[in-house]
């Protein structure tokens, strides 16, 4: 087959147009585990005050997932809640209000989405408040704040996503909806569901009838875990006779070991997950997956970079009729490699070798899986917890002091 | 202990005044392996026409690493020799001349060297004329070519890096050697010694007498491997009575079960690496390992991101005296993670936890270690190659042709 | 505590009296997998037609497994009905009549039986005549004329044991329970049911309601997962207000990752099974788990040795008051090893140490998990097997003969 | 190819005679691991007085072997030196002397060899006596009472085996050679040597000085590191120009990450070695291999069972010209599975199949390999006990207890 490679801008409209036409449309990846690793971003907070510290660093980001292919620059909001920037206060220069974080996350990702064909997304996260005081009131005007500045931004549509609990995302998504742009929703939660016990499938069905109009899951679980997940929401939506774009955007970690938490609670989370990362193999596998599932919103969340975004646009290029920008530098499945020097190198130029090789760890003193370490401590306590019982953060500090790790 | 974060220009000098006044010097990392993630260098070629094309990503790159902690940023020449270049032709635009990717270079590397305290290092490496003809002359003017870029840009320094055998670096210290400015000289080899047998000991000693001030390895195997094979260096020079510091920039993925050709020969490379990647936790033990040795010039090659760079200046912040600007984004041993919305994740907020972590793969189907497949093709053909028999690419091409892989 | 090691004859009751009176009943060891790897059981045919061959080789089995602390000596008649006997005869000489393999076996395991405290079960298995014809008539001549020779030889209890389907077990249990004798009855499913489709639980419904006074498990599957099977038929004997006493005797072997089929789908069945093989501590978690779970009939199946027996028996033996006789070669968790030469194996003599080691391999080029492949061929050509549409051995070779593998 | 089973006489010669002729020996398998297993042997002392206790589980065990291909029936009589016997004391009932042992011994391994073709050999093993005094008369006298026994029940020839220091092991055959009888000697070592750093190539010379007509390696090692280090003694040999026919009894354990010690120091050491048992598969490799490298007395130690012993019989086959006993229950290269009733099963009845599988432990929370412990204690000490400056057990264990494992 031949694939011509065109940068042009093919792509006119707007998200909801692009996916009724039944155009594939491919999100970006992590920034908060990307920018981490390029210095930028501090685990633990993760806070995205680097929009304003070092835009540079986070436009590059961005320019680099254009290149590999995505059709949607998120803007790099993420834990960009009021409560969430003051509650981290001590790692945020005092003069960076939540505003200017949020102002600068919009202007850059528009500066660079219009270098080439991509749309802008506004987006919120799961919010402290909403552990801490369960106040509806309260929590609905933290995603309002940043709404407000996505307005005056004039951003393409809005995500509510990396949420926990449903109750919360439905908040979200009301608040985004009286925008009158198009909302998706997303969940960082598996096919046992959210923390509350609400199965995925319900969780689509609320989601769809607070307003959004693309659903799916993100973050927490590897690509096969988050395709289960996302099924189980389309069985959801199709048994309530429910109709909306399905979303996806995992881990770019494998995680067949984690429970129901996901990869937080893995004991590698966050700063030994490296040999669980995928390749651009694995990648590629998942992105034909999820479009045999009818899934037509195809990105990623913690893990991927930018290869791997083009992993996506490459695997999908059949369908789509063309490669991203990034693909001048990447020989489809391997066959740049018939440059290299060395002939058994050259001769792994190929897509069978690929598709089938099991990589080695090179750690024959590590296991292959791990036992999630949430569930080391007391489950009396770790129920409390996900019941909301305790309600502030100190009063579950105080509570798991209690207990030993 | 107190460190202080300390950004001021404290180093004012050159090189070898550094080194010879027991300063640690902390290298960068490994441009074609992350631009190659970043989508700006095709594997394979492994050409860095991305100075001319793109100079953002490159800058971009630099300033990651001198954030990290780098006091050295080497010129992104790496195989831009112009018999190189040419080689991959079809890959470059047929106006970027050897040049103009040089020079470019030279610029990109000084302007973020300007903008911290470190030093600019023009690096040449192994040239494909060396294995197709043979020509002393020829290869000498290779490297020349680019030398003549870095007097007119006047570089602090010059590395000799990455040749499999030890007589083509001996002609490059040669050759750079005559600018009068001091040289570095590393070789990707292993405790094997280079591709024509000759141990690293006398690698070392071949390599000083030719006028290296500082010697080394880089790339091809990981931390553990280069450290012992620095050792051999190390005693090679003691025996013979030569002085000169050491240097060592191994790959950031771990190859315990790699030939004596190193991680080309895995299966695994260059696409599939993934679970090799070694953690933060894993350069820290490195960097310690490394300075008790008595090697002062640390850094890493291929795999090394700018947290692992930042990963070494941490480790090493006790005798510095000084972290590096990206540590405020970053807690010493997890500390940050005292900050995460999980109490079992605060509890991992300590340097006991992530030294004895055995991190998994969460790959069950995969094994931990592979044969290397160089050794699948007929002993002959390989040993003729290494033994440069064959004269040209082509003939190697048509030699392995004949065998079955 | 102290344990006292007591070889009187503390049983003097039969199968029923024993476990009503809430006695622990242990069962014993694999024979046709132990008497392969010594010899004596060609695997594929795996009949046992080694009772008239080589009597003392199984006379010495049974002796260790009694000497283990088995309570049940079960009848080496594993496959000894007629059918498959006749099916495999080119294995057996012809002279050995499936009367003679039963009645050495029944005569073998009486003479044992008699050295100490055990009770011996004639036990029956699936026959080929149930997938070849489904004839309900020939499927229980079969049965009975294994019978006619238990009641000859005067067993103590009669064992249905080995049953993919559960129809076949019922028909087998109804012949049984004729001769008035206790009937118990395993099956060798897992958590997904029998071949048919049918729950565990609605499995031990129908085999209770036949008449089984003791259902559980053997074979297929390893420790944890026949647990979970059997604590299923216990849920289902709740739900269907049923009473029968509980029984698990599962594989020596890790098999997380098998499918509904259980070990013989994995690649590994049956020669290369042996990195999979259960540690004497993992046996004595078994036994623990099963005993909280209510069994009180625990032995083991294939993969099974006697020291495999002797830890059921040690890690119960506060609960029963006493060790089995081969105790007296063994330290409880690892104690006569402070006998050892050397001083940091004698370090090892402790519970903890043998409780949470975690075993290596020793095989870095192997992975952990496999894919079963009986999922390989093509599914349909399976469904067909299982649904018993092709109607003899003949026929499903020819339909397998035009797969490829 | 056709290979007839042959079971008559074939052999009428001494081992001498067999091995002159280029005849290929089979040895036996590793007792006390097996009888551990079948509850005869106690881990620790591994003492042989079973061959008192229970003389028919120990000659059922020599049956096995005979049945498998065994040549050799080697004594029961490890560590039944009179001195480890008492230090052993509390294990071995008073009224069972040294000599009662030895005897029993020599009359079971006469019985069942017999009943075959296989020759008798009576073994010694270090001593207790050589860490504790050092006294060359008084391990002299220990070694010279096995003799006797052995003289008296007139055994065909003599090995003296697993044995860590070559002094001690000299001193042995200075002592058998006295009989007339031809000896044997195999050192427990791998190929750094024996623990007080005499090479491989060094013992050998010395062995076949002191009047050893055969020499190699027996336990701690797995096959494939105990064929490097016999490749070592044949080196060394014939740069000595001495003559020596070569045996080699490995374990049947994976051992790749043992340090210099074997397996006594992996953490698996005794009880958790399950995941490293080789297969039948693996040792058909070896004894190529052994064939191969020129050793024609191939056998094995700890961890070998009959069916491994069997292995190296089917394998050399070819050269041999006819299969054991045992093979008439076993196919070569699995091909007995063509009978199984799974199609997909069948399909492994073929060599290609067994010859790479990489077996998958089921074990994905378990690691490949281990670090051995005894480098955990503190190096002074270890190095203390090996040179010997610690007089007696007591004080060893003493130095020990100072510090922490």
């Amino acid at each position: 087959r031949t694939i011509i490679v065109n940068f042009s801008s093919r792509f006119l409209q707007g998200i909801l147009e692009r996916l009724d036409a039944g155009e594939i449309v491919i999100g970006d990846g992590g920034f908060v585990f990307s920018l981490e690793k390029r210095g930028y971003v501090k685990a633990g907070p993760w806070t995205p005050e680097a929009t304003v510290e070092h835009p540079e660093a986070v436009r590059q980001l961005h320019r680099e997932f254009l290149r590999a292919g995505s059709n949607v620059l998120q803007t790099f909001t993420f834990y960009a809640s009021e409560d969430k920037l003051e509650n981290r206060g001590n790692y945020v220069a005092e003069k960076i209000s939540c505003q200017k974080v949020n102002e600068a996350a919009c202007d850059i990702a528009r500066e660079v989405a219009n270098q080439g064909d991509a749309l802008v997304a506004g987006g919120v996260s799961q919010t402290p408040s909403y552990l801490s005081c369960k106040d509806k009131a309260v929590v609905k005007a933290a995603f309002q704040k940043q709404l407000d500045v996505f307005m005056k931004k004039n951003v393409d549509f809005l995500i509510a996503e990396y949420f926990e609990h449903v109750e919360e995302a439905v908040w979200a998504v009301e608040v985004l909806k009286e925008s009158g742009k198009p909302v998706a929703a997303t969940m960082c939660i598996g096919p046992e569901g959210d923390m509350h016990g609400v199965t995925p499938g319900q969780c689509a069905v609320q989601l769809v009838k607070a307003g959004a109009s693309i659903v799916g899951v993100n973050c927490h679980f590897d690509p096969d875990t988050c395709l289960e997940t996302v099924k189980l929401m389309k069985e959801g939506l199709q048994a309530a006779k429910l109709k909306a774009h399905l979303m996806s955007q995992p881990l770019a970690f494998h995680t067949p070991d984690c429970g129901k938490q996901g990869f937080i609670d893995l004991p590698e989370f966050p700063f030994g997950l490296e040999p669980r990362i995928v390749t651009r193999w694995d990648i590629q596998k998942y992105a034909r997956k999820a479009y045999d599932l009818g899934i037509r919103y195809i990105g990623g969340c913690c893990g991927f970079e930018p290869y791997h975004i083009r992993a996506i646009a490459e695997e999908l290029a059949p369908e789509r009729g063309f490669l991203p920008e990034a693909s001048e530098k990447h020989g489809s499945w391997g066959d740049s490699l018939s440059m290299h020097t060395k002939p058994w190198v050259r001769a792994r130029a190929r897509k069978e070798y690929w598709e089938n090789l099991k990589p080695a760890s090179g750690r024959p003193y590590c296991p292959s899986m791990s036992k999630p370490d949430g569930w080391g401590v007391t489950k009396g306590a770790r129920e409390l917890m996900q019941q909301k019982e305790a309600t502030s953060e100190q009063q579950l500090k105080e509570l798991f002091q209690k207990q030993k790790f």
